[in-house]
């Protein structure tokens, strides 16, 4: 093909049949070239490789303030550019970008909970990207599909899930993009489902049910699907019970519904809580709506991956009676992001739900689906296109096997458990709610800023305030120093600092390190504290 | 930190504070490595680049039978793997995997829409899935907003989007996956925005419109967004005003609706339909709707991407007056699956639909984003997680510029332009549709069958019905081929085939070679249908 410069171009007339039959075709440098990729390549690998190695040069959460970078940028995108500009673009990318991110990658990154990375997870996604397929039906690439029931049911059987929701026994499983997508789709499922049966007049009087430990991203996926919003129930939980959901009370607010004529519809379950990453139990909570039609969604999207390991697996006893269950193996299984498997007993619901069998573009290959008896995936998701997500979760399955994947976790928990002992072994503080998987929630106690002095009666409302306020100080000192990242949350009424370990990159020196500057700023929190306090004169 | 073998490890123990504590910790080999990540990127570098050398001896679309693959692979995954796993799983896919995947990259891949790659665009998901941020707020990645917001606003600019769109303008755009993703996020935006002026219990009564050559997205975020199945208004189209939606006709709808006493909620108006490119009159729709609330979106997944040439802005004409507006640069702007660019003109519609503030983990930092006006892209899409997307079209931007986009899609149209007039040459084909953009749908003739001889009654049924077979047949043979994959729609009752060119790797030669293939196998169909016919008693 003759390649023409732009010069040459002759833009009025592109749209006219008769110039372009006859004029030479017009072509840039070309976009995708084998021998170009083999080298440019190289760069943006050694690139990579070059941020893994120096990643605990930068301070966790940079110190940037609002439109640090976009002061930075031309306002319009160039219209020609330089010979070798990805060369160019990758020192921006290393001057201008990297200082502003949050390196989540850091080994000192203890905040949310973790995105476990990997080489592989990395590279899977990558080999996706330069395949760049887009495998909506089984027509529109087979392997894509085959791979994607393989490794989902790969999982689903390493993690003991009930083998009625693999495709094994009956059910199946999918690659979204991640948890809420996942409550989504189901609750769709079960709307419709629920719909057909009372009709479409009564969408109003749905109900779905969770905790007030449950994430947010329940309340968004209910409201998109319409949920009303007075019809969302949000079940206290207390500490006493681990803030975990009780069936107690979830067979209260489900029998209040049904008295005030309302339907039932969804209970979002979690197995391992943002909050606390506290368990709810499976088993009482899917007896308490026993018989009532009420679909049960288990969120497991962090904790989920710890079913790898045999001593885990009680954490989701009773997942036999529940009709879907969603994981995110880029949390905490070394798939990069984005990758939610979800898994529903009844993909036939999804189906009914999701699926369209009247467009005119994919008729033919929908046909041939049904006859085969194939899954076209785009009816088990909000979208058509989709990538090839199922190549990623294989490599990681297949170069690293369950013991690797085991390896992490165990090892994550045990840095976590480190750390625990290090927060207990210090009377200034406290663990008020037990570590969970590799999750550890701790506060300065109320007492420690008063040490050996008189203090405030336990439980008043000004101490508990002034408590809070004293633990989101010491948090913002920690992230302060850019020496580590953790989050925050607020149980019971109490402000608690989470450190979440869960980084490829975390070894035990990190976690110690980490203890240590808690300890420091606590200090200095503490010091602060004291001084503002005996300024002000004691009733 | 100690590394131990997985046989010295203690599962038992590991969930017990003082037993892990006192324990070295466990760790596998470590699955992030800067050294490791540079030989194995380099392995997957070349993979890639070895695949983009050869791509054209595979058949585009593999002649596999379903459950090829699944038969070839373990039941469960590995427990434990061989030293160099990657080696072997690279093998696995060379040799299980490529054979079973439709080449979408393939340059005599014509079907469905393109999906135009490029190496900055494979190598920009690598580098963010490499980096592995999550940038749900601000704070959660500082440079990552900031290049979205930044990265938007160049491409807005790039298509001459209205300024009201763009940030610079007091609209704002966001990357998300996909268009039924935008879809999705608008409607619930525009029916939110609705319901807090009418009230809730009005939800049944709200109706979107659309044409009948909408792509059936719609219809499903529609669905998913709890809209009545009986309140989706598909107006027809017909073949005189080019398969595009007039404004009579979606006022005599809205007029029906709302005499009713329904509610007109959303129009979802096409720039570039599926089937055959069609360009809904964008001017003319909305002044159809005008002072009625209604929100109007654009879905120019396809056919946006042209509006970095001039020569094709016409198509948006009147975009001032809508409300959102998306493209897919992962279609036909070299940005690797998967990105969809939205632009709305109110970001508050839409952050009071999707977003969440009563968040007890991301409260802090939310409090802080209100204060300083940042973005937290969390509020603009379905899920709180989220990958690095402006990354990669940063990066095609960067290193492209727009003349470079405008020369692939140029070089695109001009292919298409040859083509059609390859069609328009050969008296047994007829282009029934004109071409649009870099897509032709042709189809073989009614008469075409019967070269000399009598012909039945133009437009009588047998004789649609009977060319339609005819034209399956025809595609089914020319994909049959493996030289080149082509795919169909049913427009105005006709079926046609559907050549659109858009890959990266295609030359005009290639398109020469497809036509050579539609025109060879158009003879041996031909052939079979006289022969049958003419074994059938003439009436």
């Amino acid at each position: 093909m003759a390649i023409l410069n732009r010069a040459d171009a002759a833009p009025e007339n592109a749209s006219s049949p008769v110039a372009a039959a006859v004029t030479p075709l017009l072509i840039g440098p070309p976009p995708l070239d084998a021998d170009k990729f083999r080298r440019q390549g190289r760069q943006v690998v050694d690139f990579i490789a070059d941020y893994y190695a120096c990643i605990d040069d930068y301070p966790v959460r940079p110190d940037v303030a609002p439109g640090f970078l976009t002061g930075k940028l031309p306002e319009t995108a160039p219209y020609t550019v330089e010979p070798d500009a990805l060369t160019a673009a990758l020192r921006d990318v290393r001057e201008l970008i990297l200082p502003g991110i949050t390196h989540w990658q850091s080994p000192r990154h203890f905040a949310h909970f973790s995105a476990t990375a990997s080489n592989v997870g990395a590279l899977g996604e990558a080999l996706a990207a330069g395949l760049n397929i887009n495998p909506f039906t089984w027509e529109a690439s087979p392997a894509a599909t085959e791979l994607e029931v393989v490794v989902t049911d790969w999982l689903g059987k390493a993690l003991h899930l009930p083998e009625k929701l693999l495709f094994a026994g009956g059910g199946g499983g999918t690659l979204l993009g991640t948890s809420c997508e996942a409550m989504l789709c189901t609750i769709v499922a079960a709307r419709d489902r629920k719909l057909a049966e009372i009709g479409e007049e009564r969408m109003g009087d749905l109900v779905v049910y969770c905790s007030d430990q449950t994430h947010f991203s329940f309340e968004k996926a209910a409201r998109i699907a319409g949920i009303c919003r007075g019809n969302y129930r949000e079940i206290p939980t207390c500490r006493e019970s681990g803030f975990a959901l009780t069936a107690k009370a979830l067979q209260a607010a489900v029998s209040a519904d049904e008295a005030a004529g309302r339907v039932p519809l969804f209970l979002c379950a979690t197995v391992g809580t943002t909050p606390t990453s506290a368990v709810d139990p499976l088993r009482e909570l899917c007896a308490a709506v026993e018989g009532r039609d009420v679909w049960v969604h288990v969120d497991a999207a962090y904790a989920g991956a710890a079913c790898v390991c045999p001593e885990f697996r009680h954490n989701i006893a009773g997942a036999e009676a529940v009709d879907s269950f969603s994981t995110n193996p880029h949390k905490w299984l070394l798939a990069n992001m984005d990758c939610c498997a979800l898994w529903v007993r009844q993909p036939t619901a999804l189906v009914a739900a999701l699926g369209t069998d009247g467009d005119v573009i994919l008729k033919d290959a929908v046909v041939r689906s049904s006859q085969t008896g194939v899954v076209d995936y785009k009816d088990w998701q909000v979208a058509l296109s989709r990538r090839f997500r199922a190549l990623k979760l294989w490599l990681v399955l297949r170069c690293h096997g369950i013991d690797g994947l085991r390896a992490v976790v165990r090892s994550h928990v045990c840095m976590a458990t480190a750390f625990e002992c290090m927060v207990r072994a210090d009377a200034r503080f406290e663990v008020p709610v037990p570590r969970q998987f590799a999750l550890v929630c701790f506060r300065l106690r109320a007492t420690a800023a008063l040490p050996g002095e008189d203090k405030l009666p336990c439980g008043a409302v000004d101490d508990v305030t002034a408590n809070n306020e004293l633990n989101r100080r010491l948090l913002e000192a920690v992230n302060a120093t850019g020496r580590v990242y953790m989050s925050s949350a607020v149980v019971g009424g109490m402000y608690v600092l989470r450190c979440a370990v869960g980084n490829s990159l975390t070894e035990e020196r990190h976690v110690r390190e980490a203890w240590n500057v808690v300890q420091k700023q606590a200090a200095v929190v503490l010091a602060i504290k004291n001084k503002t306090d005996n300024q002000v004169p004691k009733n």
